[in-house]
């Protein structure tokens, strides 16, 4: 059976290496026409380039003739994947993908689903949305929009000022304003479906991010209530059944009190969801895998208290500092500053021991 | 950091798979001249054909200068080896590697170190070591001897002259005569030492062979006294201190009655250890790289209770038949009657319910 991955970065290789065991074979989709850096990806399989208006039928020959096509990200050109679709399967679906690929859409379908999400407005002056929010928002663009890139925190008048006289950034000019949430922390729950439509949930995920790019996550999310936990499932399963999802979805949330509020959905294996690979007796990448090569799912039990910290922007791996409890992925990507180039997983038996731990890797740094 | 490996099979894929996550960069040794099958590393690394004769300084340089040289076989030219070492480092050492290829210098050291193992009588008369020991004995190759190979088992004066009779099929006819040991079952342990001497040990693993080859392994191995664990690790210890060795040792043990003795050894990841990818912390394949590395070992504890079954001559994938709790790593390997082609990995929270999982899959085989 063979995959082909939309996207060449290190979601694509982490998938390949948790697939490659399996006896799966791999293809990327270079979908910048080849320009981007292709070595996360290098010898794990076929790499083809693409860019809109080549010839679709040539592309999925040069794949390999894939047997189902994926993504490792949501920013991916929907029409590629409707013609793909033509040939062979892709999961999760394109309308899935649609769904979370946009702001709005993403938000209608929490509002249809009955899932709580911070208020918003859409389609009307900024300052309409603003009057009926109260400052602070956060002004996003509806598309492009990952990593924390593409939304301005907005907490007066003057600052309003300032982003309408800002120049044309190349985004689309199509905002969402958002309350701004104060929020106690932020967790992500990731959670996969079979094409026979079982789910399995790993545990939620209390995640740090520091201008809005993920930079440790711990699992399981300490603090939360048995309620909300369930909540969060039940939610995370009405997304699932509604858009009869195949593979890993990752929901981020925001808990504020008792409540939990659903931030954004990522329509494939999630940065939150790295620890799995050493703290879970199956990882979410090979889970993905599983359920979109029509497999039975494997277990999301975990194996003790998990942690992960992201490499940013350095330039060697720091291979010297993994510990008996802790482990390297390094994505061989080009080093750029403020760049993801690997993360570290930790393990451990209880949380204090795991925050020991961690501190101690972020310390010696 | 680049690691060069002496093979092309299953073991040095799953090495690659093991190391690539830690930025490490992988070479092969084609050693047979580049003539066998190497689709088990296709896309891991540069793989540079060699035989006997070639100029090494090429070898080396066409391996890409790596840092440290490895085996996963011990039936490896040893003077590739020590040319190689002029250039690189070369873990496990040469005399580690040596000791453990031939059954005389193994059986030596063995007895040096006064660790138990099958009586035996070599430079002598066939019929003199029959004598000492008395049928049924076991004739076994002093080289080339693994899975099974090359090794006969005697009941009486019609098998010897079976034996003598038989034509030359190709081994040294330099033979060790071996005791026959009627076991209670037959074990395994696993270790592994840094640069610096530390040692981890996996759990004691219990194996079932058919003709040699093995066919399923549970660990921890069951009903083993603590006095003989103890006495194992300890045989253990003394093997890795006395080479000074770097890397994972196996070594091969027969439990009978209230004795444990050494059958075997062998100077890298062994068959028997391939369960640690789904039951333990730190995989054997990862300890390995990181001990010849020079990196801080991982933890060898268990998850649970842990199983695996190699899949042998089938042509394809049983990919549907993993289940929540049991994993496939597929070796790419070109399709040959009763060869090592995969196995299965099993996880349980107690025996039993592994023994049924196990059984479970071996059954709709």
């Amino acid at each position: 059976m063979r995959i082909a991955i939309v996207g060449c970065g290190q979601l694509a290789r982490m998938m390949a290496l948790a697939g490659l065991p399996l006896g799966l074979q791999f293809s990327f989709v270079a979908d910048d026409g080849g320009h981007g850096d292709t070595r996360c990806v290098d010898g794990l399989g076929i790499v083809a380039p693409w860019q809109p208006g080549q010839w679709i039928k040539l592309l999925y020959d040069q794949l390999g003739r894939p047997d189902v096509v994926t993504v490792e990200k949501e920013q991916v050109d929907l029409e590629l994947l409707r013609e793909l679709n033509t040939y062979c399967k892709v999961f999760p679906s394109v309308e899935a993908i649609a769904h979370c690929q946009r702001r709005d859409s993403e938000k209608k379908l929490l509002e249809k689903l009955k899932i709580p999400a911070a208020p918003y407005g859409y389609q009307q002056p900024l300052e309409t949305s603003i009057e009926q929010l109260g400052y602070p928002v956060v002004v996003k663009s509806v598309d492009e929009g990952y990593d924390g890139k593409n939304q301005w925190l907005l907490h007066n008048d003057h600052d309003l000022q300032e982003f309408k006289q800002r120049g044309d950034d190349g985004v689309s000019g199509n905002y969402l304003v958002e309350a701004w949430i104060r929020f106690d922390k932020e967790v992500s729950l990731i959670a996969v479906r079979s094409s026979l439509g079982t789910i399995r949930h790993y545990p939620l995920t209390e995640n740090n991010h520091s201008n809005g790019i993920l930079i440790r996550s711990m699992a399981p999310a300490a603090n939360i209530q048995p309620q909300m936990l369930k909540r969060a499932r039940n939610y995370m399963d009405r997304l699932l059944e509604d858009m009869d999802y195949v593979g890993v979805l990752a929901m981020e949330c925001f808990v504020s009190g008792e409540s939990i509020l659903v931030n954004e959905l990522a329509p494939r294996v999630h940065n939150s969801g790295h620890w799995t690979q050493m703290g879970s007796i199956t990882c979410q990448f090979e889970n993905h895998l599983r359920a979109i090569s029509g497999l039975p799912l494997g277990s999301t039990q975990s194996h003790g208290v998990s942690g992960m910290i992201n490499l940013l922007g350095i330039s060697e791996p720091p291979i010297n500092a993994i510990t008996g409890q802790s482990s390297l992925h390094w994505y061989n990507k080009a080093v750029r500053p403020g760049r993801k180039l690997g993360h570290i997983n930790f393990l451990d038996t209880n949380r204090d021991q795991l925050e020991q731990q961690m501190n101690a890797f972020q310390n010696q740094g």
